[in-house]
């Protein structure tokens, strides 16, 4: 027999259990509607989904400083507690980022492609919708709006399960965001939002693949690790970006400092920041010091291979952890290899497969290197910090894909739809 | 203290584990040569690999026999020893296929768009393979060749994991192709072949996310329910076909007539036959007793909604579960409905996503099907079973996915690869 409190437990789950799948439900039943709305109804959503965050300005502030003086009563770090907080210029850009989103192409409905086949029909592939996407994403609480700005314009209903950090402002953003979607007249259950804090609540969405055609964690590895483990629908990884350069014999040495400056100081937190430079070992020594002071001024830690530190002899000496690490700070580990193969070869056992770029003059090398490494973003002659849905021209981002099943590299709407065939004929029968 | 018996066991489990994880790991190793190999070379192998099953045909058939004579013993049924039978023109059917591959456009390394962004750069998203495939197949050997042709030609290494039943068969498929991969300059490892009969082996396989890139399980529905659920893998599923025709009010109803009996008679076992047939209701009269007639002589049972009876007084009485029923055989649902919205909503409710026609003179209603129904193939005035990769123009198919993710519908080539994005630049930094 089971103890009260067993019983009580049991009950509990149960609840909790049927709370998500009625929002998912929910939400299906509104994805349906969605995939069929014109773009000038979901645009007028996003606009007053913008509206209805810059008019509850203060509203929102409110129920943030709760999260927030809970988190400080937790001792939560204060890089969590900034992340956590809402001010109003953040919640202007979050406004300005749904009116962006409005501005964009509906990918919905675009023909690909069309051709004719030797029998007369006509064969197209039409975008649609995914249908329901859930979103699993810890402390920011401007996720909740972004996310749900790209799945609406997308045609997708949406599901968030934010950290329980930034519940009540993921609560009062979802809120807003529901009566613009109801004032526009699309129903408020295709941003659906699990409100509780409990992890089982995860467990939960993770079985449910009847109904959530698409998951994307945002967060921490151990947080995207758990979701794929336990997740039995789709899952869009992001693991960490281990971004290289490559500064070839033949580079213009001044752009190269200029791009791996760049691709290491300007934002070292983040996951398109380079981590590890590679360097032909004919320029190390015209290209290695200059750079190396240039860094020093920044703040950077350098961490070499021998050949670097015969160059560089303050660097520190790298261990072959550092050729894996995601430093995500101002650490840089520094390689001299002996020409282009090398490089490829380096990153094709110690890359992540998220961005690398090459430096170099030569017209062969530049072709090599973009077709030899099948990372998600390749670049020549250009920083790292560019593998980004906004900067490649994807018009918004709803994370960076490091697989490659369905998406490789920032997604951007059209990542969020899937295509169909369309047939037109004319009587035609199979033979 | 373990038993003896324990310890065989657990020695067993963990000598299945590496010899698996070795398969894998070579495959891995294998794909990354594999996707910088020229199209000329991968042809060659897929020459020598239709030239290897055609001249080892009494090998084959030899081999195939002891599957046979198991099969007998094991007392399975007619239809799976018939699906596990080679026959020489089977063998050469296989053989024709892969050469068809050879002739197929190389998918990789294609350019899809590209596009200059404001600052100059040049972004454009290239084709590269997936990496390694894993398949879970049942009975029928030439699966074995058919998608060790695709993911070769597509630039993938392939992990084969067939049934039991099968396993003399697919073992000496496996030593001819991997001997035609080895005369034509590719490593062996790229098409790596599961022998072990145990089903721990696909569970093992379903753990390898790092070193596996995509799982295709192809047999029945329990197979690939239990391959979703046990795998941290991406798994591209197929589920069933419940497929339907609507007759609109303003039908050629003699093209009606040729593309119901087509999409229902001409091969009722697969998953694009027509499952449901919806009618409307001011055509009924006019259309289904000559439709029923015809039916009739074909040997298909007729299941209908009570206005359909009273049209064809002779049908069987559909229940609820007939609207849900992919039956696979020479059986028919039959439903009148008022409209086209009707239809429509009929088949969000009760289809598979797998593929849908509409039969119609309109031309709104034809746009508005094509619009609406989000099934893979969506067509119109055309039998469903044209929703085939073959038939719709991909050059091969290697399966159907009925969800969304990735793909959606027949795959072919394509569908085996992803896109990285590459970026020409001429020092660009972020600001």
């Amino acid at each position: 027999m089971k103890s009260f409190t067993g019983m009580t437990s049991w009950f509990s789950d149960m609840q909790l259990k049927e709370e998500i799948r009625a929002i998912v439900r929910a939400a299906k039943e509104a994805s349906r509607f969605l995939s069929d709305v014109s773009s000038k109804v979901k645009d007028d959503a996003l606009k007053r989904m913008a509206e209805g965050l810059t008019k509850n300005g203060s509203f929102l502030k409110e129920e943030n400083q709760k999260d927030i003086q809970s988190a400080r009563a937790d001792r939560l770090s204060p890089a969590l507690i900034d992340r956590l907080t809402l001010t109003d210029s953040r919640i202007a850009a979050v406004a300005d980022g749904l009116m962006e989103v409005a501005k964009l192409p509906d990918p919905v409905g675009e023909v690909t492609r069309m051709w004719r086949r030797p029998n007369g029909l006509l064969v197209g592939r039409m975008r649609i919708p995914l249908g329901v996407i859930g979103i699993i994403y810890e402390a920011r609480p401007n996720v909740t709006a972004d996310a749900a700005g790209l799945c609406i314009k997308s045609g997708n209903a949406v599901v968030l399960r934010g950290g329980s950090e930034a519940i009540r402002s993921n609560m009062a953003i979802a809120r807003i965001l529901q009566k613009a979607l109801k004032d526009a007249g699309i129903p408020e259950a295709a941003i659906g939002i699990i409100t509780t804090t409990d992890r089982k609540a995860i467990a939960e969405m993770l079985t449910l693949e009847d109904d959530i055609d698409l998951i994307i964690p945002r967060g921490g590895e151990s947080l995207i690790r758990m979701v794929a483990e336990k997740s039995r629908i789709p899952v869009i990884k992001h693991y960490k970006g281990v971004c290289h350069i490559f500064v070839d014999e033949s580079a213009d040495l001044a752009m190269a400092r200029t791009i791996c400056y760049n691709a290491k100081v300007q934002r070292p937190a983040v996951c398109n920041a380079m981590e590890t430079l590679l360097v032909h070992e004919k320029v190390s020594k015209a290209f290695l010091p200059e750079m190396a002071e240039e860094y020093r001024k920044a703040g950077v830690e350098l961490r070499g291979c021998e050949r670097t530190r015969k160059v560089l002899p303050d660097a520190k000496r790298a261990t072959e952890e550092d050729w894996y690490a995601e430093y995500l700070d101002l650490i840089l580990a520094v390689r001299v290899v002996k020409d282009i193969d090398e490089a490829i070869e380096h990153i094709a056992r110690y890359g992540s497969m998220h961005t690398e770029a090459i430096v170099t003059k030569d017209y062969a090398h530049a072709q090599r290197f973009l077709k030899k490494v099948n990372s998600s973003t390749v670049l020549v002659n250009a920083s790292t910090r560019f593998s980004d849905g906004f900067e490649l021209g994807l018009g918004a981002e709803i994370g960076i894909s490091t697989t490659k099943v369905h998406a490789f590299g920032p997604m951007g709407l059209e990542e969020l739809t899937t295509q169909k065939f369309i047939v037109y004929g004319d009587g035609q029968i199979r033979s």
